[in-house]
């Protein structure tokens, strides 16, 4: 059985697999490309999940499953897949504990002024004026309390931070404080302190936060963005920034990424740029491949309780 | 019955004391040597604890009280105090959030690597290689387990951090996985991935830790110094982290305050100063005069349960 991935995991990570799985003939390539020789004869393939395309899928006669080692399937050419009824699991569950530490640490960030006080360091100004506030007893509003939003909902609360979350039905979760949904989060937009949007790139979410938004908001607010970067327009949130509607925005994730050279957003001073970052970790492809040893073995003993299985036709 | 201070705190803080205690007279002053013209008359006096000298205690004569709205009282004339048997009590306690949660926001921006990322967003550029690590399962020794380490303990422990503490007495206490002694520690040093010392200035932890400490520890070791800046001869320190024995130092006191514009720890790349901030926040004040707004009724009341006593012979 000939199982091909289309990166290169780390050596210790590959020496482990060829040993655990001797029935297995690996193929590691750098890339698609590369991998593409193999493709033909290819049972399983394992992808970031950003290069596949269709062709791929019509190539590969004797494909019967792709382990994406990712969360998002945007890129992924679900019909073709779906069309010849390729088993697809992804890495789903995996980012909660470095997207919860990311949030949490630009929170705190945040709150103790570090971005100044390291600007200081450089010109060796001891600044003690500073004004540095505390996360205990602010307000974190947490927009989609899935796996990831609740695990940063555990961290934050021993901080005495109130947590609000929104999810599709606003039912009760472990430790958040109340919850609302995506229909009426907006009566609680201008209460919070922290609000970390988390929410997928759908329908229903694609420019999801209008211009009222911004404008109800504390004008001490931070908008922390980890999710997709179109559930807000740039514009709209340019906008906001720059009549200080709100104190400053985090944002990981953009329209188009990378974000353009020339973007204003790397020049403003109330926006802090990172490059969709949030979920790395040294730890992530070994994770990754936890969840693929597991699916495998099943796979190897012709069982069926695969772990995160996609449906081609959601998407998720 | 007059009460001095020697610092002006904010105006609403000030009309709140002024209303709840009709029978005080308060009288706030910038600083001590405008405070001076009504040392003669004050009975009570509040201070932040760096301004009194051995005069003004002599000049006082009607002084009973003496209220220091921090924790270090080194700076104080005991040996005044005590000769002149003045009451003096402080704000102990009031540090523990402010200073949990800056040392959280280190660890964790440390771990992912903000100062990095924010130096990229100054040249556009999107750097996604950057290895961020996670604090999920690293092992933080906290150097000072008392009201303040125990607090940072409560917070870390829920990120999967192994706790180990170091306490006089080395007994057990929650939040801690395993605890040493000023004594023991020393063996434990090299096996753990940060550091925090939250030390007091003693005669026992000056100079404390040792060059054979230093060379001991990882070489990926993060050590934060949030105590007093004498645990560690400055000498020491230096030439570990020039011999790169440990990664980086996050240094918020030093041996002299304010740190000299001329010292190296300034333009280290594996040195972040801060200007002796960690406690530093909005709610301090607040807080403080909480603590002294109790007092003062039991003082008025004739009570005798104040909060916070000083022994002068102990310092604390």
């Amino acid at each position: 059985m000939k199982c091909v991935f289309t990166f290169e995991p780390l050596e210790q990570l590959k020496i482990d697999l060829v040993a655990s799985f001797p029935a297995v003939q690996f193929c590691f390539y750098e890339n698609v490309t590369l991998a593409e020789q193999e493709m033909k004869s290819a049972e399983v393939i394992v992808t970031y999940g950003e290069d596949l395309v269709d062709e791929h899928i019509y190539q590969a006669e004797k494909l019967k499953w792709i382990m994406v080692t990712s969360a998002g399937l945007e890129r992924m050419p679900l019909k073709a897949i779906k069309e010849k009824n390729i088993l697809v699991t992804n890495a789903r569950g995996i980012h909660k504990i470095p997207m919860a530490e990311f949030t949490l640490g630009i929170i705190l960030s945040h709150a103790k002024g570090f971005q100044r006080l390291w600007e200081n360091q450089k010109e060796a100004v001891w600044d003690k004026q500073t004004p540095l506030t505390e996360i205990h007893e602010q307000s974190l509003l947490i927009v989609g309390a899935g796996a990831i939003g609740q695990e940063i909902a555990r961290l934050a609360k021993p901080f005495g931070m109130k947590i609000i979350g929104v999810n599709s039905r606003g039912n009760a979760i472990d430790h958040f404080d109340e919850m609302y949904t995506l229909e009426t989060i907006h009566s609680i937009l201008g209460s919070v302190d922290y609000i970390v949007s988390i929410l997928p790139s759908t329908e229903e979410t694609i420019h999801f936060y209008q211009p009222s938004d911004f404008e109800s908001m504390k004008q001490s607010a931070v908008f922390i963005n980890i999710g997709r970067g179109d559930v807000v327009q740039e514009e709209v949130l340019m906008t906001a920034l720059n009549n200080q509607e709100i104190s400053h925005a985090y944002l990981d994730v953009f329209e188009v990424e990378p974000l353009p050279k020339s973007h204003p957003f790397w020049k403003m001073s109330n926006v802090t740029v990172t490059p969709h970052i949030s979920s790395t970790t040294m730890n992530y492809l070994p994770r990754a491949l936890e969840i693929f040893r597991k699916n495998l073995h099943t796979y190897m003993n012709n069982d069926h309780e695969f772990i995160n299985v996609i449906d081609p036709e959601r998407g998720y």
